[in-house]
């Protein structure tokens, strides 16, 4: 079954697929730079009078709500809506659910109406939208995982998605298997923007393999992976702002022989 | 007193305090990552709909101005007024004040309207505020500094506010206390975000210290240390792609010894 | 004539020129500090209520629609329309315009009724404007080239202007004299943002050199050189997130020699 993650990243690095990308203003760079980095072509475009067209071009959707503005939600109506027809692969990145009501709202709306492939969040914004109780501070989860396959298998179940709950122990599930995920480093929290690379990762995996719970753990796995790698080829201690350059420099350089003999993956 | 600036950044990196930012999109990345090396948590949100909401989960609020729109003066209104009426610290950033009477206006607005914390500017827009000829470069202050004492005090006690005005030397004064800091780096012009970063900055002291005055003086100092301390640690002459970088590295790597051993600051 | 390029990065270094930029927010951030490494001085401001203002204290205008937003098209409008009747220097980037008509249209308004000093594009946006087939895919170019030069030509004599086409060749021409460069790296497609840079940099050079056919020219091989020099300054082979860091510091060290020994331009 890894083997299944490196023969996508390898797909994504050939076909290049066109990721169109809703996403937030703040780390909207760095997922830029992070799927030319991974082999896809990235492509921001939020408009309402532009987003159908445009999705109609591109091979994945990202939605992302981390600034969400009342003229992006309208676009993210509309570009989901024309994916979902389109049978174009959607991930959703449901930035600040646990925080602010009106965002959960919105997510469980999109969740009800249209099918989304991937729905990716840190475990307090996929326990929030499962209903349970969740710690998170601002957007980012302080939850300590417990209960955390069952949310993301209700979700699942309940949505027909996969669900990837990010942590120290990454869950991913269909509803009925489960992949648990170790890889990362601490580092990534010191640097914003690693939940959102995984999720435009994830837009870019789907793209390229049909089977959204494998992309889904091949995005998570090789952003877990090089978050290690980076740490790693740095000398001395890890320092925010190099470790940052790293990523970038870390995820173009994943080989078949660090996927098989790195990843911390059990497939349950 | 230098041993509080010292004091301050370490319950910054203990308390980790969530610092609720609406700022421009030019420089909100470099915003979120200085935050978190620094040792806080940033979240971005500047939704009308969204704002009174989030501020009453932040320990405090940063207000830039740099790049205003329709829907952020609104969002910046509403966050503002909330923050005022839970107590919580308020700091403003008025770029561009110097070049647009309208963002003049805007902030004048605020400052008599509500209790601000800190209000954090380059020496031009301080001046300008206080109803002095200031000499500035679009959003850049080209002063030389004389009258600068005085314009932050004018504000600071008309504003019952803390004033921080950065130049070649850098004032802060609650109308009474006066600090001035010698620290910093030309090399600080070269990258986009300094001023920024400072103000981004004033808001994590000022959730952690109630004396704003020291809570000002010690964001100031952290980031001109920072600038020095970044140019330092090159091999060579400073260049400014890897000067950014080693921005994070340095301010997550500030230590008592160095801000002890290096700060220029004069207590008056 | 390649001296005259050194004298225009002389002159934007000496003088450095207020940049107006109404730019996208993916690269905004790039563009910004890739024209303080350049010796320019960059200014975002986009509200609509205040563009007009800001475009008199600027000494250029550089527009890019890579995320146009409503607000933007109006601010759009009026910024170029008051640069033009204050006889400011105008540079347009049409980023997208091969993927979606609306854009295409917008820009085609803006060329017929304002005078533009540059229309710097990738060669698949150029020559959709000139209304040929062109081969995109979402903002990129993959267009072969053939019939660059004629695209450029017939775009610059029809709406006066300079025409800069960026690809493997860069075509610069004022309808009448033509620059084929040479220069650049592979790595740039492996990191967002070159082509928005190219844009910003041909408003810093606009600024300082009337003839606009050299400003273009200048700017072009500045950032193709320093693509070149970015690469070769890595030890080991170039990665992308060390590569972008490396070229901000390569324009800030670009010298007369450099630039006289490594030109690959043909002036035709």
């Amino acid at each position: 079954m890894t083997k299944d993650v490196w023969n996508i990243i390898e797909k994504v690095r050939s076909k290049k697929p066109l990721v169109h990308a809703i996403t937030n203003y703040v780390t909207v760079n760095d997922c830029a730079n992070i799927l030319l980095s991974f082999g896809a072509s990235p492509a921001m475009c939020e408009a309402k009078d532009e987003v159908e067209d445009f999705v109609a071009l591109a091979d994945s959707l990202y939605i992302n709500i981390g600034t969400l503005t009342g003229e992006q939600k309208e676009a993210i109506f509309l570009a989901v809506k024309k994916a979902s027809k389109l049978n174009k692969p959607v991930v959703i990145d449901p930035v600040g659910v646990g925080a602010l009501v009106q965002r959960k709202e919105f997510i469980l709306d999109l969740l009800k109406e249209f099918k989304i492939s991937i729905l990716k969040g840190n475990l307090g914004e996929i326990k929030t939208l499962a209903g349970m109780d969740a710690r998170v501070k601002g957007v980012d989860s302080i939850d300590d995982g417990s209960d955390g396959i069952d949310a993301c298998k209700i979700l699942a179940n309940k949505y027909n998605t996969v669900v990837a709950a990010t942590g120290e122990t990454d869950i991913i599930t269909d509803g009925q298997r489960v992949a648990l995920i170790k890889n990362g480093n601490p580092m990534l929290t010191l640097v914003t923007g690693a939940g959102c690379m995984i999720g435009a990762l994830s837009a870019a995996t789907a793209a390229v393999e049909k089977d959204f719970y494998k992309a889904a753990a091949a995005s998570v796995l090789s952003m877990g992976l090089t978050g290690e790698l980076a740490a790693e080829e740095m000398v001395g201690s890890p320092l925010p702002g190099s470790y940052k350059v790293k990523l970038f420099d870390s995820i173009y350089s994943l080989t078949e022989e660090k996927i098989l003999k790195r990843s911390k993956i059990i497939w349950e």
